[in-house]
């Protein structure tokens, strides 16, 4: 027995700098044949470029998948391909669950169909349904004809699911005893296992229907005498289980609640229909919220970083477009009071300070109110409160905040009555942003949109057109 | 044995609603009270009064600690504290345990040191470690003297690692066993136990000086024969640990690429000192997703949504102030050319428009950089391939979007050359943007800083000032 290796948490940047080194030794000799300065022959021959290519090699066989699919999405499109390329195949199905669809796409792109099929062949049922859209068709015919009767109807059944849903995460390996025999009988079974499927922390009991009955812990099964039966020492009282039509996202809240490391997944007659374990909910959780954090930057998907000018333009027009069309408005808005401007220029300077600290407060309380809609925690009756105390921190920001600018605007304009109009334009402002701030994703709810989805956009345009209009419009009443 | 009961996902809204309406018919009853239309006396008589308390009792009592903690988070002040009091005390830890911050602060301030300290003693080292800087000083200290000798040092070794490392995250309940043992005396051992610590996956097999020598899982425990020795099927290769000095963020994202259950903690001597699970990790990954919207947003922390004004406004104005200054800053610029604007006063309609487009392409470009720095996948080699790729964006984006809104300006104003300044000034806006975009948050992680905190506001701050000055500029030059 040798010293056991340990790997540690940082290990994938290390690998990543491994991987990057060797590239650029092997990239050196090949510019030395691009510029005819060794002959192609003496490549092949040459000793350093083999010694490098097979540490290379060796590096990414001792890779977990996981990791080779972080190098790959952090290499350039060439070198990714090269690396790619020298991947074991063994590895290919698992890589390509893990990459990104950006980067998946690079890579399907240079597999050939016989490569593309045997991949997909390593796979179990619901990997292979994730993988499914991202496949061409006719090999995933092949795929499809060449499983058993029973995983065919597991993989249908996997992306008949909706994305979102439980259905769609879900996976079919699982341990399931009946309730009438004894620990020991458990044990002996599970001894006949080469593995037990990813994450079993428990065993699904169930009756002659498949129905789910109770579930046995692997902890109940060690700590107890195994002469016990099952049935007396099985959990049958809230026990967590979904529905394939639950939402990922209910799910995943489940699991973080309760702490669960696997959940049965059940039918409407209670028969047990697949699982759902913490790996799949810890990924849905992270990919959650970096799409929520790209849309709100206005990002639709995870962008490779590699990837084409035009690929990206793609993936990033749709927001500027939204933006452009509000901020034209605006533009209208300010347009209607050419005169005041004209007569009144430091209304110009001023009119950005409006509409910037309301789209800033009316982006804060938009993102308080949508994460509190999220965990549940805003109830119809509650509007109102919210409202109010909205509106109080705004009073507080306008007067604050607004006397401020307000005696900095009369102070650098010598304009005592401008500086007033910035300081009630400035509250105004506020109000109508903590106002849009609450009702915005709360009506957008109530109509079932995502309350999270384009609010930002909306609240800046709001509070930017009604910025102007509000500071400009005070402006020509008062000041001319 | 009856059907057993399950447990739904979405059942936490199920079980607010219940409790408000319970609460409801409580308030009516006290109102009726305070109007003098029922004598108090009656009330505490009422026989419904009395039911509907007893009601609510008994649905507290059979909800798990985190969904009372849910459904405290989502009340009023006044019903929070009502709920509270009716708790059991024996989840009274537990459930301050999983409440935010703000709204524990709410809950201790209504305990008496009695209630607080029993509540403590409920707790795990590494439990109270959590929650030991909201506790009084006082009490902390009683309750660390009731502990025994190991016990104390475990949670002065918890409270001794800064926030945001994997020393402040572990537990310390594990099992550990010899490698000179048969898996029969594992599984007598085991049965020695009442429960094992939650998430136990694998056992740790040490050597006589406390150090790692390797991992049985309990699947390998289970489908091995009894008769073989630990020590030939325990896992030496590839042991995923940590350090307790390890960041929380990379063990997070070991946990969610190798698919961890849980992993051990070992000193620099490899001696087994902790425990990470997946309990903590998913609770890691979703503080540290719902921080990163929140700041993005302006937001220092969560927010308790039914906390005095007060609160609000000190949990925002930090990040208000920042941008007025930038906004202020930006509306000198615009000051400089108040001759130009008197001249031309389509300019004043126009400037928002390209500080706009600048600030949102930079803010999608900071966001995709940002994201794949924290990923691990951008190395210094990529500087320029990124900025290349990204200018190229920018360089699109100006030639369409910013031909769309020349041409625009040309048809409102009839002024061909304006069209013309505003399609170069908003090119030139999205070239600073993109060039901000990929420079600022490389520089901050080059000096060690967060390169996503604050990036946001200084690229709109960069492409805000630097519009206006682009855009008002060119129009000096040419149009005046």
């Amino acid at each position: 027995m040798t010293e056991s290796k340990t790997v540690e948490a940082d290990d994938t940047h290390r690998h990543l700098r491994d991987v990057e080194r060797l590239l650029t030794r092997l990239r050196l000799v090949d510019t030395l044949v691009h510029r005819q300065q060794m002959p192609h022959q003496a490549l092949v021959e040459n000793i350093t470029h083999r010694q490098n290519l097979g540490r290379l090699r060796r590096k990414l066989d001792q890779l977990h998948p996981a990791d080779i699919a972080c190098i790959l999405e952090a290499l350039p499109l060439d070198d990714r391909l090269f690396v790619w390329d020298l991947v074991k195949s063994d590895k290919d199905g698992d890589i390509l669950l893990e990459v990104s669809d950006a980067v998946r796409s690079t890579l399907l792109d240079r597999m050939d169909p016989e490569e593309i099929r045997a991949a997909a062949e390593t796979l179990d049922a619901d990997e292979l349904a994730d993988l499914a859209p991202d496949l061409p068709p006719e090999i995933m015919q092949d795929v499809l004809a060449s499983l058993d009767q029973e995983e065919q109807e597991q993989v249908r059944a996997a992306m008949s699911y909706p994305e979102g849903t439980v259905g769609a995460l879900m996976d079919f390996d699982m341990v399931a005893v009946r309730e009438d025999v004894t620990l020991e009988v458990v044990l002996r079974y599970l001894r006949r296992f080469d593995a037990l499927p990813d994450h079993t922390d428990k065993i699904f009991v169930i009756d002659r229907e498949e129905r789910l009955r109770g579930v046995l812990t692997l902890e109940t099964l060690l700590i107890t005498d195994p002469e016990t039966e099952v049935g007396a020492v099985m959990q049958t009282k809230q026990i967590i289980s979904f529905s394939p039509d639950d939402r990922a996202d209910a799910a995943a809240n489940a699991f973080e609640r309760y702490d669960l490391v696997s959940a049965p997944v059940i039918d409407s007659g209670r028969s047990v229909i697949g699982r759902l374990t913490v790996a799949e909910m810890v990924d849905h959780i992270r990919e959650e919220s970096e799409a929520e954090i790209l849309s709100n930057a206005g990002l639709r998907e995870e962008e490779d970083i590699f990837a084409p000018v035009i690929r990206s333009v793609k993936n990033r027009w749709a927001w500027l477009a939204i933006n452009l069309v509000t901020a034209f408005v605006a533009s209208r808005v300010i347009d209607l009071f050419e005169g005041s401007i004209e007569k009144l220029v430091a209304l110009a300077a001023l009119m950005p300070i409006v509409a910037g600290i309301g789209g800033n407060a009316g982006n804060q309380t938009i993102t308080m109110i949508v994460r509190a809609i999220a965990m549940g925690q805003v109830q119809p009756s509650a509007v109102w409160r919210l409202l109010r105390k909205e509106l109080g921190v705004a009073v507080i920001n306008g007067v604050v905040w607004g006397g401020v600018i307000g005696v900095l605007a009369w102070l650098l304009y010598d304009n005592a009555e401008l500086g007033m109009v910035m300081t009630a334009a400035m509250t105004l402002n506020l109000l109508l942003a903590a106002t849009a701030g609450v009702l915005i994703p709360l009506i957008r709810q109530r109509f079932g949109r995502d309350p999270a989805l384009g609010s930002s956009v909306m609240i800046t345009a709001l509070t930017d057109s009604g910025g102007f209009f509000i500071f400009l419009g005070l402006a020509t009443l008062f000041l001319l």
